[in-house]
């Protein structure tokens, strides 16, 4: 039998351990789903409710994020930003990236209801969403840095309105583009967005940053010069 | 300005921030680490020592692992593994995925004291490695399921003995292939191991799974149909 590997210390305390037994701790839950090793999952597990709940209310989300958007900006900050010929882009998600959805999902488990199309898309619709300030001031600051915002996200066309409506209430003006995925076409996000990507490409445009907070927003030739992911431990977007 | 987007409840504390203002909450910058938003870091920070040592002692860093082995496992029963001809393999990585280094990081401010080329290496020269259970747990079952194990490390040609021995000591028998980097070329981890990779396909073995702790071990065509990332935040491998 190998060695146990942590011989120097014993364990601190069962932590939430007690009560969960042969179920996943949420944390460990969250790491495996952070680092996409959970795939397709449809809800968050029932007993990780409140630690998802607290979690996205507590700070700790707020915290994550910005640790994410201080990044992004220093690696922003340090391009040289003279060439380019004001074709220089920078790829936002809408959902818990731009725009935070979490009014709509602290009334519904926090993800551990099931998805309901109906009532999502009603919450879409009244436009009412707030910022992710952290990615607001990201936006912010690659705007005065001379790199175009462009929108890309798997909301479909009859949300365009309601999405434009959105973002310039919440401060997102003067993007490049606002890119949505076309009404009645079947397409996962992970090929609608590298297809888009690729278009922005092909059109001149270089792509110095892409953050999501789902790594179907990240993932796809061509991902952008650098890419960040934002947290999420609210719902799978395959 | 954008409404502060959790008006429910207010912060239940401020948590392990007292006396870290301007500096990055620990638990944001290993979410950024093991996200691959922080790349090229040298050290972690001297402020987080404390708390990725408890993080790897306390169970975390074991709970977190397994709930991405449990993963893994679930993946591999669920193939078809009639066809395939014994063809089919899993790719390992070794330091910090087969093997754990962690007797020797706790010695060493588990990742906060500058890397040490000339003491790391004698340590692997020991080959007194544990395994991760975890992976070893994978490991067999792989094995058991017909999936046959290839190492591929990092490590350099002039530890293919202690490696070896190591391995076999913790028990990771009947590996189809142990691949290491040659001696005096300069590649880095990605190149290397995306490389290798594409031997082992051009070989006619299909890749069903790739596991390691870093976002090199894991990027790169051909990935392998599915990867597994296993927590790190002691180092950053580029």
């Amino acid at each position: 039998m190998p060695l146990m590997i942590h011989p120097l210390r014993p364990r601190l305390s069962t932590g939430g351990l007690l009560g969960q037994k042969g179920r996943v701790p949420c944390d460990s839950w969250r790491f495996a789903v952070e680092t996409n090793t959970l795939r397709d999952w449809k809800t968050v597990p029932a007993w990780c409710e409140k630690y998802v709940g607290n979690y996205m209310m507590a700070g700790n989300y707020r915290r994550d994020s910005a640790a994410v958007i201080d990044e992004a900006i220093a690696y922003a900050e340090g391009l040289k930003l003279g060439g380019g010929n004001g074709k220089k882009v920078w790829v936002f998600d809408v959902d818990e990236t731009t725009l935070s959805n979490l009014p709509y999902y602290a009334k519904h488990g926090f993800g551990a209801e099931p998805y309901d199309w109906t009532k999502f898309g009603a919450y879409v619709q009244e436009a009412s969403a707030p910022a992710l300030p952290e990615s607001l001031r990201l936006y912010k600051r690659l705007q005065s840095l001379g790199i175009k915002p462009v929108i890309l996200t798997g909301r479909r066309e009859d949300k365009r309105e309601a999405t434009a409506k959105n973002l310039a209430r919440q401060g997102y003006t003067g993007y490049e583009k606002l890119l949505l995925k076309p009404q009645d076409v079947k397409v996962n996000s992970l090929e609608f967005k590298s297809g888009e990507r690729k278009k922005l490409q092909n059109a001149g445009y270089v792509i110095v940053g892409n953050i999501g907070d789902q790594w179907t927003d990240l993932f796809g030739a061509p991902e952008g010069a650098r890419t960040f992911k934002l947290p999420d431990p609210m719902y799978y977007v395959g």
